[in-house]
């Protein structure tokens, strides 16, 4: 049979864009049901203490309020940690607690007929507090003599143990050269346009909760958990999602407040988050100390690399637990060459907001620590760091290889995208007085996670399969139903592109069901961890080639012929070299629905659905420069320039590569320069955090290459976070270059023109602002 | 594995009924987008004419009016008939037509942003209308020079073709005996508590539509058809139905010109039929003169039967084109033996609303004959007509057997039944001067609607399977998604008690999902013709056997041991004599939908889809009695006793079965005495319509036996339509025995008191009224 692919490496118009870029995208602010009460949620005002009362009268009775939460309603709820390190305390947290560990925390919930009322009457509680001492900081949470969150364990530390090579002492010790340098990625608030929203309809022995789910599975067996609901009695419908960068695939104990605000008043409740609740209320990211070093021998040759990871895990660990921490750790070595590399984690609480999932989890910190060591390396050794690069890199032969840290690296050519990024890059040219440099990152990410036997022995509470059902309805238009979630990442557009090829039918004719736990198969993960084309598509690329064959095989039995003679072509299944001899695909879906005519044992149908649980994780690639200027009198950076060479495998819709790379590399651009959640000493975040703007996000330019991984039915790897990884390390690389006599300063991030200007005036980079 | 069945068979508490009696249900008028605006149908105030002019001006501009649809704006908008018998002219119909042919016909739409906006400028729409004599009376549109609905096919007939045996007549001329009387059903009107209603939601790419659906897949179905979209653009969520008798298991025209509206006006629109608009905008029913002749030896053997079915298709063919007929002609031999059975079948067009499905569909019509043949016969031969009913009768030694019209009955004991019903009946005392009398009728009735290539053969534009899916959560609680449809008849109920037994856990741990074409499988005919738990239940209990036996299998895996060794009892699979070792159902479960430990080759998840096509039809029966008092001074006949054996093969709910057939023989009660659409000679439509109250329905007295249908996995044969199989002919037969001076006119229902008192005056019983 004739195999045309004319969709996979379209730049195919994304489907999503009809709606979302007309305002007729369908937010959790604008579905559910009609009747909705509304829900605020009363936070703590303070970031460590006892909630030693709590008086509910005034607000119980103000115009409107139809009830009010109080931990006593919540006692016992907690939700679970889906990942759980080596030695982890505590695998799960408390829905709502009266021991207080950050500001923001869920105190109450007040439900009215209207959000004004809502919030009239969350004014009215009267909250009684009992404050104990703020920890901020991770460092200063493992000192000694910290105050405790968890005084019965005696320690804040949550965890501590080693990942890959344990004997990297002896190896540091013996090699002609170490750099050694403590990094810190500042706290980052992920920060979508459309902040976080649940509503929750507890009707007719059902809990319906619509939610901007990217896992609404995940969802589903969390509020199944925290509420004591049987599975089956909850259902959660994915909306459109307004970004949602790993925050919103699970869900949040405020989130759990409105679904048993709904049980309790046996009526549909509704909940929005207010951007100012999106910095204390939401998951914060990144926020991790590393000290890293790099052994290498006197011409270059890297020995050892180890990183001493000491993650900020926030008030508890989150639903991810620890694992940003473990990415990192077994992300470490990049794609070099060691003969050892290892990591020690850490993760202690603070009382802040709890951090979790963010876009590149984990693995924008490791490249940040890995990528800054190399081009100090090539500093001390006086050489080009491109160069030191190549000549430690893991080579397109080596390739399928295992790294010191048990990564099963797939397939790709990691020297020839560093070498045409080094093409591309260009500084900036000399005028203004500014100091101008070009810095280089390369990575090599996690993605398309992940087997499940795999996630097991990690210690994750999930399942890494996908699974995906194609059906042909009676008139051969062809509907998709997945697991995976759509959140405007262009996933429908891409399925319906793989499902047109793998059937053979025109892209038109498709239709893409996401993120329904009543209609779409079960996901354990979601839309996560740059996996959804991956799994989900490979799920997809095996349903659809099945449907293909028995279509033909339909084809075949009322044809008479041998299903080798036949070929899909132009809406009908033709005999080869004799088109007009023909069964058209409306009248084989036709026959296969009505039951009729089929070849003996088929059933009546026309139907696939697959499972696949991946061998492995896909490992896609990149290399990143940046061109900076800085502006030596007031620390200001500026990036000039910004150049991507990435591969994520086969390209399904190169158009939809480059805009997801551009967008990610806008959010690391903002890890290096803007972004951060900022507390004062007594655990207030600061009630400013600045993503970046079209001032500090220049042209992108973007070449994108093809390796397909081996892993995939298709051939991709994922896509989604690449963007953020590399722009941190290429931006710090690009400063250090400018501006050499601060380059051992340039260690945290972002990299504000305050940040500098005290490096410049050789202020103690520990302790910045 | 012990086999425990602690659910079938059990009078488990319906579950719908928690919602249904507690005013929770979700019927079409309470759900939907809430922001539709509101449509209402113009309707033609004559039976039969052109449409020349539809002035809309003053209604477009009328307050609060969002658009009008008209003629031109449906152009080529047609409907199918989903069933079409040899010879049969049209099989479509259109959705809005200037060639009007009965009272009550679509004309036009409006729609408002309420629905008294709507209805005022309804009353400003001008329509001008050249008028035509109106054909009432089937037998009038054949008669010759009668005025034709469709001039060029110059006639009004629609079909004329003979079922069974062709050469009756020999046979009939050469008995000892013939009885030959013609026989009137009068036109029912299905009357559900809930009238018709839809809401169309055009958003997005896709038209939801929310209807009261006894076959959510037809109704997506016919809308693309009718509207010219692809299936995979239409998504038909069923509701809670307040009854659907037949009446709500397709799209009409008035249903899709409110879709239509939705496209046009490019938002959500939604309608509900008024009570008043039910009888001429919903499908009419019966309606068919049988000219029946019944040959029997001397000593009252039968020999041979046969019927003249002339039936009044009203305007058009419907949906159903003319099957009702065709039903009643092979279901002509009821449970008896003949040597030659046959009927010719004839329909045709009158200026009347199209006739369609209603409970019985043909059954209730031919039994009223052939059981009112019966009783006359006996009158003849002086015999007990319970004995000649025995003597002729198909005995449990002769099944399964076929008839002279091609069916194969499946299994059953006919003589018991009536024998039992016999003990069980008794005339009331003799008092009041009322003349009183007991009668009888037997029948035997097709359910579990079909096999596919049966219905292919059949001219049916249908696949008879149904398709079940059973899953078990990661809790282990249950899910269970089907294509039939619920609408208050307990398949909610009985569906959770097969796969909870079948799987193996408690009831209320399953939960039933059905009626979304998103999230239920294909139902291509759904709930109709008594079939959902033959068809759609044996879909299921083949389903729920896979599960229990991969259940089995993974913890065989995981407990090292044979599966033969194992049972599921207690929520966990356990082994034979050692229940201690076990593994819980929830354990089980959870590592299956992880993809963990699971044996070789088998995918993750817990979840079996099973298609069944059944081998054929599955045969209910019964016996009735009825024993009724007759006023002879006004012809008021009371039903004083009923009495019902009936056998549905294998009982799931003894509780709902009795309820079923006590709500339907209510319906036959209805049919027999009081229920009857007349038309005046102008084609107009009585505005009253009588269904029966507790006045005419007496206790009803039910006896249950169980016969398995060797078809059905499970042993179901069908009981929806049961009750109303019988009532008409046991009544009539009993009147016939009150009264026997007016036996030879018990020839028409209903038997109204003024239709009595006319026969007891000697009035021409063919012109009742």
């Amino acid at each position: 049979m004739a195999d045309h692919h004319p969709y996979v490496g379209a730049r195919a118009l994304r489907r999503e864009d009809g709606r979302l870029l007309t305002g007729r995208g369908r937010y959790v602010g604008g579905v559910g049901p009609p009747d909705a009460a509304h829900a605020v949620i009363v936070r703590s005002p303070v970031a460590h203490g006892r909630l030693t009362g709590c008086d509910t009268e005034a607000a119980r009775s103000a115009a409107g309020v139809l009830g009010v939460i109080t931990p006593a309603d919540a006692a016992g709820a907690r939700l679970p940690c889906v990942a759980v390190a080596p030695g982890q305390r505590e695998s799960s947290y408390p829905v709502l607690d009266e021991e207080i560990r950050y500001a923001g925390q869920p105190l109450a919930v007040v439900v009215a007929r209207t959000p004004e009322a809502a919030r009239d009457a969350a004014d009215l509680i009267g909250l009684a507090v009992e404050e104990l001492p703020a920890v901020v900081g991770v460092e200063s949470a493992v000192r000694d003599g910290a105050p405790l969150l968890y005084p019965a364990w005696g320690t804040n530390l949550v965890t501590d143990f080693e990942v890959g090579d344990t004997d990297c002492e002896a190896a540091i010790a013996a090699a002609d050269h170490v750099v050694e340098m403590t990094f810190r990625l500042g706290r980052a608030a992920p920060s979508p346009v459309e902040p976080r929203g649940i509503a929750a309809d507890p009707s007719d022995g059902t809990l319906t909760i619509w939610a901007a789910a990217q896992a609404p599975h995940h969802v589903r067996d969390h509020a199944a958990e925290a509420l004591g609901l049987p599975l089956n009695a909850v259902r959660v419908i994915g909306c459109d999602i307004g970004g949602g960068f790993g925050a919103k695939e699970h869900l949040y104990p405020d989130e759990a407040l409105v679904c048993l605000a709904a049980l309790r008043l046996g009526r549909p409740v509704r909940w929005s988050e207010t951007r100012a609740e999106h910095l204390s209320a939401t998951l914060a990211a990144r926020d991790a100390v590393h000290r890293g070093r790099l052994a290498f021998t006197a011409d270059g040759g890297f020995v050892a690399l180890h990183c001493d990871i000491l993650g900020d895990l926030g008030a508890h660990p989150s639903n991810v637990g620890i694992s940003p921490l473990a990415v990192s750790a077994i992300m470490l070595p990049g794609p070099y060459r060691f003969e050892r590399a290892g990591a020690r984690v850490r993760a202690a609480v603070t009382t802040t907001t709890p951090t979790g999932s963010y876009r590149g989890f984990g693995q924008p910190e490791v490249t940040w620590t890995r990528e800054r060591l190399v081009d100090e390396a090539a500093r001390l050794l006086g050489a080009d760091p491109v160069e030191l690069r190549l000549r430690n890199m893991i080579g397109p032969d080596d390739l399928p290889a295992a790294t010191r840290t048990r990564q099963s690296y797939d397939s790709g050519d990691y020297p020839a995208a560093l070498r045409r990024v080094r093409e591309l890059a260009r500084v900036g040219p000399p005028r203004d007085g500014r100091r101008r440099g070009v810095g280089f990152s390369c990575h090599v990410e996690a993605t398309g996670m992940g087997p499940s036997m795999g996630l097991k022995a990690a210690g994750q509470a999930a399942g890494g399969f996908e699974t995906a059902i194609v059906r042909m309805e009676p008139d051969a238009s062809l509907v998709v139903h997945a697991g995976v979630a759509g959140m405007g990442q262009g996933i429908e557009t891409t399925l319906a592109q793989l499902a047109a090829d793998g059937v053979g039918v025109p892209l038109d004719r498709v239709q893409v069901v996401l993120g329904d736990t009543a209609a779409t198969p079960y996901s354990s993960i979601g839309s996560i961890a740059s996996r959804s084309l991956v799994v989900g598509g490979g799920a997809l690329n095996r349903a659809a080639r099945l449907l293909r064959d028995r279509i033909v095989a339909i084809a075949a039995h009322q044809l008479e012929v041998s299903g080798d003679d036949l070929e899909i072509d132009d809406g009908a299944v033709r005999v080869k070299g004799d088109p007009a001899s023909c069964r058209t695909l409306r009248e084989i879906a036709l026959s296969a629905w009505r039951g009729w005519d089929l070849p003996e044992g088929v059933p009546p149908g026309l139907e696939e659905r697959v499972t696949h649980d991946p061998a492995g994780y896909t490992y896609a690639y990149g290399a990143h420069a940046a061109a900076v200027a800085v502006d030596v009198e007031t620390g200001a950076v500026e990036v000039e320039g910004y150049w991507v060479v990435g591969d994520s495998g086969t390209l399904v819709n190169p158009a939809i590569v480059e805009g997801q790379l551009r967008g990610a590399i806008a959010q690391g651009i903002g890890m290096a320069l803007t972004e951060e959640v900022v507390h004062s000493a007594d655990g207030q975040p600061a009630a400013d955090y600045f993503p970046p703007t079209t001032r500090e996000v220049p042209n992108i330019e973007v070449v994108l290459t093809q390796t397909p991984s081996p892993i995939t039915p298709g051939g991709m790897k994922g896509v989604g976070e690449a963007g953020t990884i590399g722009p941190p390390a290429a931006i710090g690389n690009a400063v250090a270059a400018a501006v050499p006599e601060i380059a051992a300063g340039v260690t945290a991030t972002p990299l504000t023109s305050q940040a500098v200007w005290s490096l410049l005036r050789g202020d103690d980079p520990a302790e910045p602002g």
